[in-house]
């Protein structure tokens, strides 16, 4: 039943403290098996006058972004074919991987890809998972893909996951896996 | 430049302990932009005799196992073909999803549904992407697959990715994606 | 010489703080030999965005009343005779125990009772006790009685001391000892 | 929700730790109408050589008796008549006071004065409530006394408070309410 | 890598919350061998509503003035031969003692002992240091002296340094040392 | 009246403890008007397993040598003419400065220098006052001289004050000031 106490300079608004509430009550519970409302978490925000590191005062980043958001905002982008939108949302070195298809660098390439593929494809979540790694955020989210093969016919309940990785609240690396090939046509 | 601090009754052990660390880093990480350097994090650990709630005392219940080296250990067993083994680490309603395939329940189906598929196959993990989920902690690991198709024509590269839920340090879901569909003879 | 912190969602005010304070005080008093100047109280007060429980926000609920000034208040009131002031300070369940008397359960029946035995009676306090049970909060006081017998001569001088129960600000229960059965003429 | 914290020079056991644990959880619902379990008490038991107060280190004096346990004892002596056991939990200035006499200094006075008045009276309790003053602990304890007038006849089921103050742990006042007045035959 | 955590009450400026930051950073720094940016202090301003000791709230006195800029006014004032200024800043039982001379209490009698030995003297600082003594602040500041001597020709370059105690924000001792006695024509 | 809380990984021993308790007192006390009972420091002293830094686990610098104690030490060693020893306690780049001299590099040096102007010396020390600057710690010391001129007079009673620079437990710069020229013979 532990209690977490954060000692940070203040700037950080209700949302981002909300998440960070979130995460510090998720890390504690990925080893102790206590139940939710026996963690505590208190933040200490701290006045920039009130916080020295080597004796001198510190200006505290702006936060990330919330990764599942931003991934959220960047499959609704291509959802609507605003690759302009979803194109902003990219880190240098972007890669993407598709099921049987090379690594690409692009959203045409993948555009240019996908044509003969499928008319239309649309993506129904079932969960957002967000982890922190080493030097990026991690976002996978799986459901089901519908939509309409070059033929006219629809499809529908087509597993799908995608892995995302954010670095400095951008996608650098997106990776693709879905049934497609289990049931194309 | 956050400092987070944790009381928490004294049981854990070194790695238990690590993997604390590590995670409270991470989700301050996962909200403040600052370097792993910049994120002190110190645990508290009280002996049982100097933590009361309501006044009463408290004993820590044993940590969760790492969620990853879990993952890990029933992977290996699945390729080892230890059933027995595997089926210790799955808890109550444990279902399976494998791409075209139904959710299965048992070790033996997911066993039955694979002979006529590849005489064997073995995987090479990229990485562990690790969340802690409202009630689940979620392992995503994803990598290359290799192995021999049932006309003993071998194969390699096949990406896959696979997602595990753990309740109360049991695996209760497994769901598996790849490319085999695009690829198979 | 010991140092109390105490976190909470911010809230109260400086009067129910003072109350904290001291009774912080002396919790640690009741223990430690330190003599007052030895013990420090700090408080952080933490607004509602920065206090998390299973990573959920609080809402503190609104400060006990100060037990001794409910009593206070309600002797003045009875002392008075406004038996409507009075009653509203009781809660569920009220029952007074006087000296030679059944327990009794509204304030009428204690009119009722006392008019036989005197025509009106003071009280002059030397001390209010304090002191919080498992589940109630508990406030002796005693002193002195006078006021005039039936027969029209005054006495004064007469040892008292009251108990009273206290749950969710309310009095629930109040027991009355006294030397009136030692001089009564 | 509060959560307290206590520094303090290590040299308490388990039972006044514990002693200390619940006075602060009751100092904090005499204020805030939080459940028991809402509040939180960690303390950090510190080493001689890790506290200082004006640079020099300190040694922590022994705990105080539990105040209600050294009332019971005394009462125990008292009613076994063990008045050398009974004169040693005496502080300095102790005065009694007994329903219709004046103050008195000894337990020999005290036996005195009892003598013609009852053969021999036990008290069984019914709560021992605790309280820290300013420069005193108080305890009061209530319940009912039985014993033999002397005349010979029983007697029980007649109401009692007792009202003791400890200094230094030691008792040094104590004030006797009862109802024999109202039944004495 | 230690942290340092001040609770305080409010009341003091950025500049003076600077001072303590940097104080308490060489405090640690004087025994653990660690870089500055090792070291994180945090100062925890609490309202006089949240501070209690022994349950009394307490008003913080004002800062002490900067040992280093009141020597430096000091200084100032004295080369600037403002008597008036530099006699405000002396405290009670103030001594300084200067080469070759009996200590002299007042700054009159500087003059006048100065007079003979050089026609004005100006002071380059090379640095000033400060330490927190027992019951008294010191400084030293140590640099080169320039003038002119008696005969009209003039010096450069003579080491100096001076020694400042200072009680309650007032110089109450100044020891001088220089080479004017190894140069001096 | 300020509480210091100095969380650090353990590893020091009583007497480096109380230097650090000692030098956090008299940093509060340089700003904070409070007399040294006023300031509470605690010391927080975490095992390895219990503090993370970028969630890695460090490893405590041994303690700095006391400054005063070193500079002692090296006085000491300088008076019996020992400068073997002495010169273990210096650091890369020392030098030294007297009254009327270049700097010194060695001690050879300074015996050479001293020869022809006193048979020997000896210091009597009134203070030693230190202070952390930015990064070296500095120590001062005055007192007086006594000794013998090279014509065989003795002398005593001459003013002196030594500054030490010291950085990582070596003394890296010794300046002289002294009266001997105000009354050398």
């Amino acid at each position: 039943m532990p209690v977490v106490e954060v000692h940070l300079i203040e700037g950080y608004d209700d949302a981002e403290k909300q998440r960070l509430g979130t995460a510090l009550t998720d890390a504690v519970r990925s080893v102790v098996p206590a139940g939710p409302e026996a963690i505590t978490v208190l933040l200490h925000d701290l006045p920039a006058s009130d916080y020295y590191r080597g004796g001198t005062r510190r200006t505290p980043a702006p936060a990330l972004p919330d990764p599942a958001d931003l991934v959220r905002a960047y499959l609704a982008a291509m959802e609507a074919r605003d690759l302009k939108k979803a194109q902003a949302m990219l880190g240098d070195g972007f890669t993407m991987s598709f099921p049987g298809t090379a690594p690409m660098r692009t959203l045409q390439e993948l555009m240019d890809w996908a044509a003969p593929r499928y008319r239309f494809v649309k993506k129904t979540y079932e969960i957002f998972d967000v982890s922190q790694g080493a030097d990026a955020a991690i976002v996978h989210c799986h459901g089901m893909l519908n939509g309409e093969w070059p033929d006219g016919t629809l499809f529908e309940g087509i597993r799908f996951i995608d892995r995302f990785e954010l670095k400095g609240g951008r996608i650098t690396k997106q990776d693709v896996w879905n049934d497609m090939g289990e049931v194309r046509p």
